[in-house]
Order: C-alpha cells, then sequence, then structure tokens
C-alpha cells in the first residue's frame, strides 16, 4: 500500500501563510518532515477558492519538486490550474480527479490522455451524490469504469476512489463498510485489475480530539489494507498511522515475516 | 466482537504462583484488572503440564467465579479437568475445545452435550496439522463442522477457530491472511451462521519487542474485525488493542456513529 501525503493542503495554515507570501521555506520545510515520515508520494491541494489558481498550483509544484521526487497528485478541480501543474511535472503524476459529473468528464478527465497521467476516478454519480447504499456504489463505480474507457484510456491510469466519507455523517459508519466491500469486489466487478485509493483523512473530518481521529485511523486503515487497497491519502505526520501501514505491508505480504521488517523503512 | 481475556494462563508468573500456593487473592486482583481494562469473557488455561489437573481447574474456575458473573472459557486438553470444570461453572461456559484429532472427537466434544455448553472447533486435521493452504484450510472446516454435526450437536453451540499462527513461522503470515480469507467465506461454505473465534496473542508469540507484539496485534485485530469475526481472545491489558477492538465496533456496527462511543465501555 502505497503511502502518499495529504499534508499539502491550502487549509493547512504553514501552506496558507507561505502561499500568501509566495515563500517556499516553511512548505520545503514540511515536505521534508513529511519525507522523512515515510511518505511515498505527495497530494498537491491547491483549494477551490485560491484567487491565482494556475499560479498557486505552478508555485506548490516547483516547491516540492525543488526537495523530492516522489511522486506528486494534483488535487484541484480547476482544469486551467491542473493543466498548469501537470505541464511543470518533471517526474510521475496523477491527476486527482474526476467523476461522473459532466464538467469533470469533459474538462479533467482528458487531461490523463494529454499529459499521460494517471487519474484518480471517484466514485461519485452525476448530481455530485455520494452512494451510501452497496448495490448503487457499485453500480456507480462501473459506470465511472465505462466513461474512463469510453474516453480512450487504458485500465492501468485508472485509480478509483471510493469516497470514505466521514463516520460522524448519517450513514457515515454504513457507507464506510461498503467502501471496504467495493474494494474487495472490485477486481471481479470490473473484470479489470484496476488499482483502488482512500483519503483516510476524510474518516474523521469534522469532530473529535486528535485521539479520537488516531484510533479511528488506526482501526480504519487495516480493514482498508486487507481489502486490498492500493494507495492511502493520509497525514503521514500521525506516527501510529505510518507504524500501522508499515505493519499491515507486513502482515499481507508474500514471504517470510521477519521482526526486523517492523523496524525497516515504510518502503 | 466479544472480548475474551486470555490473562488466566498457567504460562504467567503470578498464576503460576498462586497455584502453588493455592492463594486465590493474586488471581482475584488480575481478574479484576481485566475487567476493568474491558474484558467481557475469560479464558481460562489450566496448562497441559498441571500435576492435579482436575483440582486445578475447580481452583480456577472457583477463584474467578468470586470475582466476577462474566462468561468462562475453559481450556485444557484433560478431559477429566474439562468435566470437573463444568461442573463448577455456575454461569455461562464454553469448552476449549476440539479439533479433528481422535482424542479430542472422543473425549472432548461429548463434553458439550452432556454440559450443554458452547464448544470451540480448531481448524486442525486427525493428525495435529495446521492446514496453511487456504484449500485445505477449508475443506478441515468443512469436515470439522461435519464431525460435530455428526456428534448431534446444535451450529448454535459451536464456535469455529481458524487458529491465528506465529507471524515469525514459515508461511506465517500465507496463513494469517487465509484465516481472514475463511473467517469471511465461512457462513458461505457451511450454510450456516456458526460462530467464529480467533487468538490473537498467538500472532506475536516467539518473539519481538513488546511494541512490536502491539503493533503486530493492531494491524490483524481490525482486519479480523472486517472479516467478521466474533470473539477474540486477547491480553486485555494491552490498553490499544482494546481501545482498537472497541473503535472495529463503532466502525462496523449498524447505526449512527457518535464521537462519545469511542470513550464509551466496551460494551
Amino acid at each position: 500500500m502505497l503511502i502518499i501525503a495529504d499534508n499539502l493542503n491550502i487549509m493547512h495554515p504553514v501552506i496558507a501563510r507561505a502561499l500568501e507570501k509566495r515563500d517556499p521555506e516553511p512548505i520545503r520545510r514540511l515536505v521534508k518532515r513529511c519525507v522523512d515520515a515515510g511518505a511515498q508520494a505527495f497530494d498537491i491541494n491547491s483549494g477551490p477558492l485560491s484567487r491565482q489558481p494556475r499560479e498557486t498550483m505552478v508555485f506548490l509544484v516547483e516547491t516540492v519538486q525543488s526537495v523530492t521526487h516522489l511522486p506528486l497528485v494534483l488535487d484541484t478541480a480547476n482544469p486551467a490550474a491542473m493543466a498548469a501543474g501537470l505541464a511543470t511535472c518533471a517526474g510521475p503524476v496523477t491527476i486527482n480527479g474526476f467523476s461522473l459529473e459532466p464538467d469533470k468528464l469533459e474538462r479533467i478527465l482528458p487531461l490523463a490522455g494529454q499529459y499521460g497521467a494517471d487519474i484518480i476516478g471517484y466514485v461519485i454519480g452525476a448530481h455530485s451524490r455520494v452512494p451510501i447504499d452497496e448495490h448503487e456504489m457499485m453500480s456507480t463505480a462501473v459506470a465511472l469504469f465505462e466513461a474512463y474507457t469510453k474516453a480512450g484510456l487504458a485500465p492501468r491510469q485508472l485509480i478509483i476512489d471510493p469516497v470514505v466519507v466521514p463516520a460522524a455523517w448519517p450513514d457515515g459508519p454504513r457507507h464506510n463498510r461498503n467502501v471496504l466491500s467495493l474494494i474487495h469486489q472490485l477486481p471481479d466487478l470490473l473484470g479489470a485489475p484496476v488499482r483502488t485509493i482512500a483519503g483516510l483523512s476524510n474518516l474523521s473530518s469534522g469532530g473529535g480530539s486528535l485521539q479520537g481521529k488516531m484510533v479511528l485511523e488506526a482501526g480504519y486503515l487495516p480493514m482498508l489494507a486487507a481489502a486490498g487497497l492500493d494507495m492511502v491519502m493520509t497525514n503521514v505526520l500521525h506516527p501510529n498511522t505510518l507504524a500501522l501501514a508499515k505493519v499491515c505491508r507486513v502482515l499481507l505480504k508474500e514471504g517470510i515475516f521477519s521482526w526486523a521488517d517492523l523496524d525497516s523503512s515504510p518502503n
């Protein structure tokens, strides 16, 4: 399971202040801390309300690339900012993301072909509806896959996100159980080995103590891993989360166990 | 998921010394600590080498019952000690346990009918072989279920244990992944709603630091819970394990999430 840091978020005060002053140093320090903690890729979330969306994304990509060669995930709903970010990326990059919403299908999805980038597809319906019911979730995932292949793209570039929702939402626990089931069944459902991703931080958003958030993440991450999740988007500065991701890898990998594996690097 | 304390083990120095002196006080204190920590049942393991197996089991049952009315699980391979313990139990009790080994089928299994007790059935072959391969594990579970029903017992009294093995065993990780798969598929496989149990402490036995053991248990417990495990046998004095068991219940239960659920009692 690949660990993608979601720490580079415009909602993070350090990022917000650094962006305002176009000062790369605080961002570089944060990126270094995340690399040291075990990040294997970075999500760059330039936010929906950025005043200069293209310049902001380019500044963030350039700043992160000045510190690390790890793969990047560009996270914006603005097609122009996405394109500018993709053009700036020197290494492997993933578009985050599209869904069945018409503007995403029309303006974000085509960028995957144009830039030869992997792309995250959210299991969200045409009317921005997150399906709760297992059957609706499955049919939405199939429709997403069909819309994707219809655009002429290869399944190996697609990463499906079944959308973890806050546990505190009405029907949140039921939805998140269905997320596990979807991840487990997706290869059979689509008849193609499509990768999956999930945003762990969503689970505890909107409330709870830090300790409560941590234990919630600690409970759900191994469930996601055992269901077969390929990538997780998470706050890599929660130390328990990284240690757990490592132990999940040890528990689920092929080959011989060694106690030393628990202490080695998260790779 | 019901939490069964496996702390009352003759290998535990406090228990060993107390047994030697027939002093119930240290055992009572340990039982109270386990109840306070969140134990919902107690496994009483009188060990294979007890000199007075019947007296030892009766003493342990009486001592535990003098402190708590929680359900008991009697854990001995000695049929006479098991029968004496069962006769002493005032409340709900489970026999731990039988397998396809001939002496267990002949001398332990019949006690379930005689005492109207639930019984744990280990997925272990006739020649004491723990199956590693998924197919062999499934066929052994089916054979176990058939031997059980042939004895005229009701499926609702049976609790199947797919036998978690130490991660450090050769093929340990592969076996333990197959355990998850077996738990998940067991209802379909048997065509009956049989309960399942797993011994979490086995996972880390035979090596590793306490921290390594804790993180290994923390990774595997939510995987077991998501697979549908009904009961877990564990050291309830590992505080993280109990907090995780609680969060698993919150993540997997029906109904509405509340942050307060994470802080309430493990029941």
